[in-house]
């Protein structure tokens, strides 16, 4: 039974009828217009608590095979569909937290579920290529489609990865040679330099430095969590590196009756961002790039306005340090914009650009002068997967096809309007909503009251997630409607009410 | 026409006579068993040079995207089958290189394909969950049918992953977070160990090792990439850390002729890692695990004992040190067994044992107490994707279903066998064959003549890869029969005769 919608969608097609019908839901704030999508549910339906037994049943089964910790129930992938994730319980939930931000365009979505169709597609999923050396014929006619289609301004060139830290690692990577490069004079390594990165040892191995800012999330592994500076749970126990560490502006709310303040914060961040940049040269570990989030979302969806960010593109070039925007979550279209960092207007914004998530490859793309200068520098076995690829070229057709872009936009403007509304409703509860696009947060006045909050949501069948100590962060797919706005906010109201 | 293969594959279902046949091949040693495979080419087949001129126009538009210095050639996926990897510009190679080692039973295998039209499988492409709080239902399943039932002994436990540097990467980490609880007495960690961790700093961020050895592959990322020490190109420029290498034996063939010297080499690299993991305990930088290849691979196949590796195994334990095997190459039945270690004939050889390549999924199995703690200690966003899971228990029912492993080791025997009557036809060129089942290597004269005669070899329409300074490694993959051996071996002759 378990694929059976899946298996009615190929065989008779799209019939707008065959939705089942939600039970109703009390709408205290506006109407909601009908939603005008194919392939999603009426609304939540909860049968069970959550996790329900089912569920419970499963975690305990992986639980003899890993730490189930983190696991907060099972899914049924096969019929979720859209917005709305549907677990092995029956619940469905209408989801705004869509897998930690990484699905674009909801579940099932037709379009891609045709893709799987299609027999000229099969040899990409059963063939997986090493394709640093040996690419399929399509790769670059797919890369040019998909990728570069929607590439930062001033990159023509990318390279993909299989995930957001093997993203950011080779970002890294890239910066030290570049940077080791014009340290050199662009002269060949010298036997020196040879001999001693064969065991670990300066010059061969120098004592570089990528500057990153606290708050930040860059992934896991080695290299990316020494710019991770979010969570204790994350870094503890693992060896790191001495790198300079900045502070990332702690706006006021409401924005415009803090300009001064914040606008002081932010060139007291970047004060401090030169002078570490000038110590660590002192200390003999020079600043080889600086990376940094749009929005830092992990660390509590922290924001900066964009002469923030431009101030800090120039300290970069000042200083000769490489810009590295980490769009790991920020990018794929949630901000309203398909890269948050084009909501700071630049033609340069950066001189490295990485990705993942909702881009379903990782990777990143990179200025010309930030390309290795050999081969087999920046490189592993697969280097990607022509795959992902191929999903993400149909998630870019649906995204210009439906123009999801301003739909974020407008259902972005709804939800923000919808948390200033709350906010002012529940000032005890409720503080510092803030957002582009869809890409909202808001804080709650304790971490406590935040998971409380959180699991009666998911019991009235939202899904939200949190981030930071105590901010609750919103990651709808770009399918997410105005519809689904009102729904969310009348779900999220009973929460709060209930809570008073 | 890309496609069509594939579609005739689906519509016509199997039918022996649909192959073509190839162009005849000088036999000069034995007569070649006919192929047993319904779904393999009958021999190789070379149109023009390589690469050919679709594969330079294709690399030339590449070029203007990404570094290009690595492209061998372009692919034509659809038409390639089984043993024999096509070009774009229709050459047919029987590929004993399978993407850096990483395709387990040839392509386009009939079974995977099938996989891809089984609408219940639809679902698990398209929507890609975050496995570690919103598995599918068939998680715990599929990981049992597949993982779990060719798991290590002593291992119950298994974490996936998306690729072998994030496996390794993660693999560290659980060693040192183990070790740190060990040391702290399983106690909470303390206010400083908090706070210092969330700067980079001790204790929080520990100074502790990983002592690997020298001729090591264990990936790029930069944790990884510290154990990592087979070539400069690798590391160059790339911050590392002060963490022991021990040399790896460097054993004297034929073995028969040089038993003691072999035996005092081991016994002499086993006396240095013993030392080494005193020097940095002095040091402040204790080792908290120990990572080794049972045969280096991109270091140049470098073979030890299992005496070797039993010893190795009680000296990290004597130390108190975790035991980390990275099967990512020789893992999946390369070998004539699924893991290289079981040729150690250990109860207990690992206490991590990592993956990835012929396995399709990254990951790593575990002993119960290297399990991290918490939960969010070892994640990130996808941990693995189940459509791999799905693809990797097929491989294993095939491999089961056509006793590929017996097969490996008649071929690998054969094959050896093989190489030793060529080395002793080519003394100034060929020394050292060794292998184990069909993962195989021998050494040329000199690196030129290395790579010359890779090229040779491929313009005939084999092709292979090399390793080390001056090796050749073959790497078939596990439907590569003694009809295909007897191919190589022929073809190898051809290029080793007209190189005198």
């Amino acid at each position: 039974m378990a694929a059976s919608w899946i298996s009615r969608q190929l065989t008779l097609s799209l019939q707008k009828n065959l939705w089942l019908s939600a039970p109703g839901c009390r709408y205290v704030s506006k109407a909601a217009a009908k939603a005008q999508m194919e392939f999603d549910y009426d609304g939540p339906s909860m049968k069970t608590a959550v996790p329900g037994p089912r569920s419970q049943e499963l975690t305990k089964q992986l639980g003899d095979i890993q730490n189930v910790g983190a696991v907060n129930f099972f899914c049924n992938y096969e019929e979720s569909r859209g917005n709305y994730l549907v677990d092995v319980d029956g619940n469905r939930m209408l989801d705004i937290y869509t897998q930690i931000s990484s699905i674009p365009i909801g579940y099932n979505h037709p379009a891609l579920l045709k893709l799987m169709t299609n027999p000229n597609n099969l040899s990409t999923f059963v063939n997986r290529p090493a394709l640093g050396i040996l690419p399929p014929e399509n790769f670059p006619d797919k890369i040019a489609e998909s990728l570069l289609s929607v590439a930062p301004s001033g990159m023509t060139r990318v390279q993909t990865m299989a995930c957001g830290s093997c993203s950011n690692e080779n970002a890294y990577k890239a910066m030290f040679i570049w940077y080791r490069n014009k340290e050199r004079g662009y002269k060949t390594p010298s036997d020196e330099d040879h001999s001693t990165c064969m065991i670990n040892q300066a010059p061969g191995c120098p004592d570089l430095s990528i500057l990153s800012f606290m708050g930040a999330f860059h992934g896991r592994t080695m290299g990316c969590l020494a710019t991770t500076h979010s969570k204790v749970i994350h870094k503890l126990d693992v060896p790191s590196f001495d790198w300079p560490i900045a502070p990332f502006p702690k706006l006021q709310y409401p924005l415009e009756e803090f300009t001064r303040e914040n606008a002081l914060e932010e060139a007291r961040c970047l004060e401090e961002v030169e002078d570490l940049i000038v110590k660590w040269r002192q200390k003999g570990k020079p600043v080889a790039g600086i990376v940094i989030e749009p929005i830092q979302a992990e660390g509590g969806d922290n924001h900066a306005s964009p002469d923030f960010f431009r101030r800090l593109r120039d300290i970069a070039r000042k200083h000769g340090c490489a810009f590295h925007v980490d769009e790991v979550q920020t990018g794929g279209g949630g901000t309203g914009k398909f890269w948050a960092h084009e909501h700071w207007g630049m033609d340069d914004p950066a001189d490295i650009v990485s990705f993942s998530k909702k881009l379903l490859t990782g990777g990143y793309y990179h200025k010309d002068e930030l390309q290795a200068d050999k081969p087999y520098r920046i490189f592993n076995t697969w280097m990607g997967d022509p795959s992902k690829n191929l999903f993400l070229s149909e998630v870019l057709n649906v995204i210009r096809r439906e123009n999801l872009l301003e739909e974020v936009t407008r259902s972005g403007k709804a939800l923000l309007n919808g948390l200033y509304e709350l906010q002012a409703q529940y000032p005890g509860i409720l503080s510092r909503a803030r957002g582009q696009g869809t890409f909202c947060a808001i804080d709650i006045c304790d971490g406590a009251t935040r998971d409380t909050i959180l699991v009666k949501a998911r019991d009235k069948g939202v899904l939200l997630g949190g981030c930071g100590d105590r901010s609750i962060r919103f990651r709808p797919a770009l399918v997410f409607k105005e519809y689904h706005v009102h729904l969310l906010l009348n779900i999220f109201n009973d929460v709060l009410a209930n809570h008073k």
